[in-house]
């Protein structure tokens, strides 16, 4: 098979003064930072979908990309010139990882059995690639929201045969995850939600979630799958609603079904925004309530209500999502997948390039001043600081449940307490990550 | 004491077809709807804060209201004063609740100490008064953000003893509500949140609320107050981010906390749509989590991004509310408080009456829409038919948690289900509505 | 040619009180309100492109609708069949008109010449329809945003061939609503605009936008086309920002190319709410400014961030709509077409009739309430008294240019001028409001 | 006079990598870029308002900020010890110029007379201590939405006399700009706007608009302020709908009144993102048409739907700001602006240092990063190239109106032009910014 991008063998690393518009200014994947490598540390992801499935078409326009692979032709011969395209993208790129839906990579079929065929074929195909290249898979999926059977919902439709459809390509995803040895398997529940109350019973389909998801969590034990089962929040698009709507949702979920050890969270920037919260804010909410798992690293923008899904280029935010993960540890079986799409009017296939490239760098550059903030972290001082009151005896009393409200009462009574409150320093702390982000 | 509103005695029912502004044309108290009357259903409550303390101030403009209690004196006369108006009020209008903040009551005081003085003569004033009009306390609440210690949160505060005046506050707000007679006691954690995660410790801050509210829940029942407690959520403002910030945010916490039985919501309209849902969805969602408690009523502007506690005034929106609640059973300790304030540009005091004329109005047509749904219930028949299939013997096998991922697969590919979808019918189900509504 | 909608005939008039869901139960067209029947009001429109050409597809998911016009075929027969359907729909439903884009009506072809036979050949066929069922055109457009020659806006292309293919198509277009006597053209922007300013010359593509306009505005007159011109604003998408952002933005433009009185608008209440304004704030900027023109009656969904184009159902909003049009003397060339599209669930095929039906009832209904509140305006009364000050001296003068700003400082100070304001009365009048819709 | 801000001298300059929170990093006021030295490239602006005025009040809380000329006492002499202050901090943080509100800098009084004698006093006062630091007035204005007359507009008020006080506001504050110096008038209309429209009378409370700023327009000429007037647009905020929405709403309105050739837009970066756009998009719009005037520069938090009025930290946001401002030849009256307050919780005085040092820092950086793009523009390079073809003949031919809609349909057909779309570059370019701002 000969190049599809013939005029590029792989992108280096140049540094930040290259002009090379194909070259890494920031992205080294073996330079090492707090003690791994970027790499290690960034477990970059490309995603099948946008890259190589989207033709262009958007909800008021016809394709615009005219890719080869999606001309007319034997479907699996399609699927196989398709994947070759990825890995040789992905190669060049030199991304680690790559992220698929079932039925991106393997023709859908006009039944039950010919998706199966289809899908157990390309499995052998990508396993071939992967070893062929080094590629890894960071997670798997299964589409449960393309099919006009799934217009009312996978899991939660309200006809058990839907469901019944949505268990087989989940379980035949999770194996085929499993089989080509994932790190984890995303469950991104676009249709389960609703368009309108009028014809919903809230209660009935949360059931019919919770069931699901505790089938996948006893599949995956059954066949042992090491890697991490993820849910991926988002509140609307394609429904009005969708049940797993942001990480505090995700959460009280997870609770209700004892899940909440099984199962961490997926998080999409462009998906936190529509929800109404910084990408930072539901990275430090799942870190803190132990759910964290992985990123689809995207932006959207500020002024539109829908997933726009731009490659991410702020380093200004990204560090503080880098911030929070290096804090917590790093990442564990997680990663930076870009779930990111170029705009309808790249239509340069070299643009796939320019758009990852960028995001490679950004991630690349933030990982880079998060360290620095870590490395002398005037600001978890500063939180340590103003919450010192806590580890005082007070404090510890309150929250290792010795007192009682009265006798909180009796206290503020007895001692006329009239705390002071200080500065927040909001401020001062913005300029100390402006220094080290510009320093 | 000669009346404040004197050219009115009392707000009476005259029918749809009146054009007298100052009575009802709707609410009808004893009018009997499904078994119970429209007062027994609706348990209408007038808050304090927005109608007798808010001075028509706003961000950008002085006080423009000029009420007689608002000019200097002495403190607890004027809250004296402003007690008698308030129960002139809800008397004429015929509401049977009032709600209140601690402060809303009795003036703050320079201490702890003066703050629990005046707090303790005013809930007894409070207390006649209620004894001499029959009206009722639907809620009580305290105030734990507008005093500058609470900058940084109430409960969340990084300074224990600042928890310990908000501890202080709630003591003596709990036993205020249960000497009233109070049917609920509500929590809105104003400050309960962050402006900049920069200087915010996410799991401290939820550690120190989930222990506050232990703290309340064991106060209640040691001085056995039967009433219902209530979180109110809200998404944000004044915090940039508030942890109660919707139903599904609050359910998990309430879960973690160990609270799911002990703690409802009371959701508020405005609040509802801040956080990116319809009101309706906050009400449902709520119902379906067994958590649903009260009602906010009130409604905000669909183009502004700030909370305008508007009066209701669609009965569109309403009967949805309403056809929720009556499936549900009704009320039991909840009601209808309006949080709702009058433009600052209504200056007249008799635009009070208007406001809760017109709320009240709107709510009661809701009412009596809502029971036209349930009587001939077409939109539950749609619903209980569209999901019929989970009542067979496939449905009941998944929910009963018989069938594996592993024999859904099987079923689907050996059975070649392709299930196929049928109409969803919102737009058929969108006229029965208005048919209800309109006919 | 057999029934496509065999069971049905004709839509009827039934009354408020039927259970048919194929009856119209307040749309009436021969019934007389304020001297005109419903039919002259309110001039309904039924689109081609929601209802005949869109199959079910949404971004995430394949089409769910199966017309058989859909199918594979000779693409003119199918054209016909299409139409065929369209006219029989239109005809049952007792809409008197239809609005289409040329490639709505007739395939595009692979060259601009073939587009032209095509369309030219459908156009007949469309005349003749309409001949042989009496339904007329409200207006006619041309689809400027779908082909990928468009992606990067017509207009306001970068590459003047583009303008020119798009010139071609406004040519035709217009050229084909003359000769099928359409009442007005539309003008949707969907791609003037950009995706980042970054590739951006916007005094350059404002000009090429200014000057296609008044080309049109040309060909008009030359042509002698007597309907109305118009210009329909919508803030985004597809593009992240078009140029005819909002009624204010389009008569900003209109001015500067000296086309205000040639150009009105068409308003459309989804892209209304995207812009940030209410549908009725839009109508009522637009009459206040003389270019109000035709109504796009559909609504958005006011938690989602998109176009929804749902059917419009709330009477209460409408009813503000049709007061503002019935104010300024009704539709003139204009009319209600419904840019609105079923739910994707939605897969029965009489589901297009209670989307129409339910959509033409709540519209009648507004119109009977609106007139209600036209007969004994006590909403303009109040405007009226509000606004006295401006009929006397000092107001007369100061409009008229006779005051300076030192005349009118001299008068403040010397008259110590201390104005207080008086009552706004809104809650005052939105009960008024609401006495009408539910009196 | 004893200093306020007794432990800092002035802020100096001392580099990228000063760990000192109260020096610049960035701002070096005299050093050259593109020739010109950053203070005369920035013209920094320190506002009074939120600066002195504020006391740390919000819609839920009461005052943080304990100031001494908050306190009671004298209110001259308060004024005058606050105008101290103001001096003293600008003076020492090295800013240019102050901007402010005719009752920001003097007591309002309780009589058109006694304002008019406060402000004469204070616009002395502010002469003096001009004279004494060197600091210049960036611009002034009149306060026409906090004093209860302006509950409904000042020039667009329903009673001409509120009118004539706002007249007597801008005739004397146009005044005293002038007799400062002040390089710029600005009007923003805060209150200029409705509530509903149902009390609301479009057309009459524009042709008032029209009116007062043609009044403005003629003193400004009468008594030779040679300054700009600008008009700060608005969304909404203290109202549901400002006139003065956004730029091209403004345009649009300068253009009805013939005034677009004497007044520019003063733009503040949290009014663009509140009426749906980027600070990006008013600033390029703005320039593109010509009415480009200053700067208030400040930044909203993207999920708050309120004026947050954050200092400036995105040097990303910045930079695209400074590169537009540059490529149009820079400020010429205009100037920076902050527009800017403290969190609630920054109660530390030095606080006020922490924001404007890390916005002037912003400002720098992004100035310098602009430069940098400036020197070898590569993004107009692309775009000129995009754009070339408007250049060429047929280009020319359309824009000098040489070709008529029927010239190009016959020239699309005749040709058979099929012209196909090129890549619009967006993540290539993007990539070229990032690669200057982190380069």
């Amino acid at each position: 098979m000969s190049a599809y991008f013939e005029k590029l063998d792989r992108v280096g690393f140049e540094g930040p003064q290259s002009d090379n518009p194909l070259a890494f200014r920031h992205y080294d994947a073996g330079r090492i930072i707090l003690g791994k490598t970027m790499a290690e540390h960034l477990r970059f992801g490309v995603c099948y979908w946008h890259n190589f499935c989207w033709n262009g078409v958007d909800v008021f326009g016809a394709p615009t990309f005219e890719r080869p692979w999606h001309e007319a032709g034997d479907a699996l011969e399609r699927a196989r010139q398709k994947a070759d395209v990825a890995f040789e993208f992905i190669g060049k790129l030199g991304a680690q990882y790559y992220t698929f839906h079932d039925i991106d990579v393997a023709p859908e079929g006009g039944s039950q059995r010919e998706y199966l065929q289809n899908f157990q074929a390309m499995t052998e195909y990508l396993g071939e690639k992967q070893q062929a290249t080094g590629i890894g898979l960071l997670w798997g999926t299964a589409n449960l929201f393309s099919h006009p059977r799934y217009a009312a919902g996978a899991a939660t439709n309200p006809d058990p045969s839907v469901f019944a459809c949505a268990a087989n390509q989940v379980f035949h995803a999770l194996n085929a995850t499993r089989y080509l040895g994932g790190a984890n398997y995303v469950m991104w529940g676009g249709r389960e939600g609703y368009e309108t109350l009028l014809n919903t019973d809230l209660r009935q389909e949360r059931e019919q979630l919770g069931r699901f998801m505790q089938m996948v969590v006893e599949h995956k034990h059954k066949i042992g799958f090491s890697g991490t089962l993820l849910i991926e929040p988002k509140p609307q698009e394609p429904t009005k609603h969708q049940y797993d709507y942001d990480t505090a949702a995700v959460f009280g979920f997870l609770k209700q079904y004892g899940l909440e050890k099984e199962i961490k969270v997926n998080i999409e920037a462009n998906h936190a925004t529509l929800s109404g919260h910084s990408f930072h804010h539901e990275v430090a909410t799942a870190i803190s309530l132990g759910i964290f798992g992985s990123l689809d690293a995207n932006r959207g923008d500020p002024q539109l209500g829908w997933d726009t899904d731009q490659f991410p280029n702020s380093v200004e935010e990204m560090t503080l999502i880098m911030y929070e993960i290096l804090k917590s540890g790093g990442f564990s079986s997680g990663g930076l997948n870009f779930d990111a799409k170029l705009r309808r009017q790249s239509v340069d296939k070299y643009d796939l390039f320019h758009g990852h490239i960028g995001a490679m760098d950004t991630c690349a550059l933030a990982l880079e001043k998060a360290a620095g903030l870590i490395e002398n972290d005037r600001l978890s001082e500063f939180v340590c600081k103003r919450y010192a009151g806590w580890s005082r005896p007070l404090g510890k009393a309150i929250l290792e449940g010795e007192k009682s409200l009265a006798d909180l009462a009796e206290l503020a009574l007895e001692q006329e307490l009239a705390p002071r409150h200080s500065s927040g320093g909001q401020e001062y702390l913005e300029n100390i990550l402006n220094k080290i982000i510009y320093g």
